[in-house]
């Protein structure tokens, strides 16, 4: 018998990368997941960036409007066609929802046309989709640095592309520049490696912040300069909770088009990438969706979308949920609001701890500053103390070395995919970590002098941020009266 | 600036197979659609392998089964957990009620193990997934001839694997024989090309029949002595409305395992394919299957399954339908007996004008034998008759050609996708122009003979057919009562 390799090479690699040491955080989640009455002790979910603030306002709408079910007795006379159609444009009536609900989250600045609104199995598919229409096996996008992690799945893992990083610093609150640019670009060229792009995650996972608009110009100047594509990855726009607002590339776009003659850039390597799971919350619904502005890959994306079309039972209940204009603006104002004020009762949280995080304005998480908490400026450090967090202070946050985060130090917090108690609980238990931390750390004479002032004042700086938020969630606009824990398999 | 393609070589190309002629019959139906009332003269789709027979009995089991939505007031309470769930295992109760409905369609004699079901956007996603788990670029599968076009796309586009096609013959009734087997090996050998697996299709699309146990035991064996891959598309198992029955690969796998002393076949080579679009005729709702017993294809292809994950709200429905066990029996056996109504009802019209199509007992199509309308036994000739067929007889069928078939003459006629009424439309112009036909081209003398005796003959026999067909229709039993012409864009 022919001695041969019997799967493939991608089936034989580790290209997906979920054997990596990075999903030692979900492991320990998964096997003593917390739950405030029944496991109080155990593992608290931060590594997830779901959101789950405003779901119920998605629910009641649904309870509301029975005829968009196909399965409701309002609906029901549309079960036969929906369930029949399989037409890769997707329903009409889906397209045009999804078109307006990506103008009204850029504040009805820009229009999309939904004849280029092209359906993907969430931005899963939809990243890897663009990456088949746009670059052969052994070519590269740039990525800025830190950049999520699913990146390397989504656009290299079964196209053979490559990721060719663009390092960013914490000294420049990671901000993305022209010189980063050029010199990834540089140093790729210099490897031998075509790059075919610059991805853009805008607003950035894991930053939580958005991209001025002198960064998407400076980046698509340099795009149209080196004649590549520029893709971006605009999945959060919609968890933007305050100034300086969200500038969509689509802006940009439009403003070109609008000056003073010809538009000078080639409009045919601008793409975005979108998705309803984190804007709306609902990531099990797989409504992911690439808009590009050049015909040819509209085209072929199309035709790639038959490996991941949204279900029509999904594409109608979702065309109806956004066509209703009225709940669409009333959703997106609440779902801000609570985003930021979730997102300020963590930064308040770690900052009455001393813990410092980038200051954002976006996200379902937050960009969080240890670095004074490692034994040496090291990714191994980072492990460490990552592990130490994972299993002592029981929270399932996200190291810095798996976004391809340049510095150490770093972690991310994803805040709302729980309760306010649950935050609260994760809060308390970095608290006592911190506190300890700085116990052990310092000489025992600095320690006593410490212990009565620093720490007194932590914890009562801690207390007070902990009376406001338990005050604040008795408010009627509470998002979450009750803890919310589910298990995930 | 630097001189280079701006899009992959995928997009570039024409491995999707969407331009070739053979959508041309499509365009047609698409530029004037046929309507009992508005449009009765236009194109019927009889191009499309849609099952619409049965689809009333779904509609009513969700029209009794409120609690199966998560928009029903009775299933609201499911609503954000299912909306937020995307674990790529699924929803446990999804994979237990598609395992369980598997085996219901098998005749209950096999088990199927539902942590072994991984699921994918339709079969389309089905197909490439597995693809890409077992062969890398340039690597072949072996297809019987005639074969379903898409598995061009759905294999080798974006996967860069080759179909080396097995030729099959009407002498023996397209049966696959080992000899074939052996002989496109051994050329795709001799061309260099490493074989990696043997796809079937069983039930054939578009043959309408099934593989006998003697046959995939056959083809399992080669498999084995090869140590190549069988991959079992089953997509048709539940359209199987006839003796003999359908055997699944599954079944000879556990006679295998249940024999005396060791299974002698690697079971890691044996893989299935399923999906709920034909057999339960919802194609919209995307949910594709893939059943492996093989350990590390089923890991791979579960991680695989996050570019195409079927919708969490379609999970749920999916799972309580096929949970309800009488229902699902109920279904399996009307649907069989419409569509075994059905395609007899086709069949005995076609032979009715003299027109022959190959014995079949499944699928959603019957394979017609028009040969001896023919100019001359060419694929050009073929393709002639098709461009009168769909032009003037303005009947969308598919032609041999594009399923890869081996001999002119074949077509592929799809019955299940419009009412009674419809598919008497169709039989009366596939009658009227055969008649047409004989009439140009035997000669004025024979003509006027044949005239006198044989074609009354052919309209006396298809009348009485038409009868039997409207006296049947009136049934209570009858599928459908009203015209089913749908817009599909």
């Amino acid at each position: 018998m022919e001695q041969m390799q019997l799967l493939s090479r991608i089936a034989c690699g580790d290209g997906h990368g979920e054997n990596s040491s990075f999903f030692d955080g979900w492991k320990a989640y998964d096997s003593d997941p917390y739950h405030p009455t029944n496991n109080p002790h155990g593992v608290i979910q931060m590594g997830l960036a779901e959101n789950q603030l405003s779901l119920d306002l998605v629910e009641k709408w649904v309870s509301e409007n029975p005829q968009a079910s196909i399965c409701s007795p309002e609906g029901l006379h549309h079960f036969k066609d929906t369930a029949l159609f399989q037409d890769y444009h997707g329903l009409q009536q889906f397209t045009q929802a999804v078109a307006r609900f990506m103008e009204k989250v850029r504040g009805d600045r820009v229009r999309f046309d939904p004849t280029r609104i092209v359906m993907s199995g969430g931005a899963t598919g939809a990243q890897e989709t663009l990456a088949f229409c746009l670059a052969d096996p052994g070519e590269a996008l740039l990525v800025p640095t830190p950049y999520y992690p699913g990146n390397d799945r989504d656009l290299t893992w079964r196209t053979g592309l490559k990721l060719v990083p663009v390092e960013c610093h914490s000294s420049d609150d990671f901000k993305l520049t022209r010189q980063a640019l050029e010199s990834a670009f540089a140093a790729a060229k210099k490897s031998d490696i075509r790059v075919k792009g610059l991805l853009l995650n805008n607003p950035s996972n894991p930053l939580g912040t958005v991209l001025d608009r002198e960064t998407l110009i400076e980046s698509l100047n340099f795009a149209n300069d080196k004649n590549i594509h520029l893709i971006c990855d605009e999945i959060y726009s919609a968890t933007v909770f305050k100034r300086p607002g969200f500038v969509s590339i689509a802006e940009i776009v439009q403003d070109a088009i609008a000056g003073a003659g010809d538009c000078h850039y080639n409009l045919d390597l601008i793409h975005i990438i979108y998705s309803l799971s984190k804007d709306l919350g609902f990531p099990g619904f797989r409504v992911g969706i690439i808009y590009s502005y050049n015909d040819a890959v509209v085209a072929c994306a199309r035709k790639m979308s038959s490996f991941g079309l949204v279900s029509t039972q999904t594409q109608r209940l979702v065309a109806a949920m956004l066509s209703d204009e009225a709940f669409v603006e009333g959703f997106l104002a609440e779902s801000a609001r609570r985003l930021g004020r979730r997102r300020a009762m963590v930064a308040e949280g770690l900052a009455a701890v001393g813990v410092g995080s980038l200051p954002g304005n976006a996200g379902l998480y937050c960009w969080m500053d240890l670095r004074k908490l490692l034994k040496s400026a090291t990714f191994d450090a980072e492990l460490e103390l990552w592990h130490v967090i994972i299993h002592e202070v029981k929270l399932n946050v996200s190291p810095g070395a798996s976004f391809h985060c340049a510095e150490p130090g770093w972690f991310r917090v994803c805040f709302a995919n729980m309760d306010d108690a649950t935050a609260m609980v994760a809060l308390e238990r970095i608290n006592a970590f911190v506190a300890r931390r700085r116990e052990i750390e310092i000489d025992i004479a600095r320690k006593k002098q410490w212990r009565r002032g620093g720490k007194l004042e932590i914890s009562l700086s801690f207390r007070r941020l902990k009376d406001e938020m338990m005050m604040s969630s008795l408010s009627p606009h509470s998002p979450m009266s009750s803890p919310l824990v589910r298990a995930r398999n």
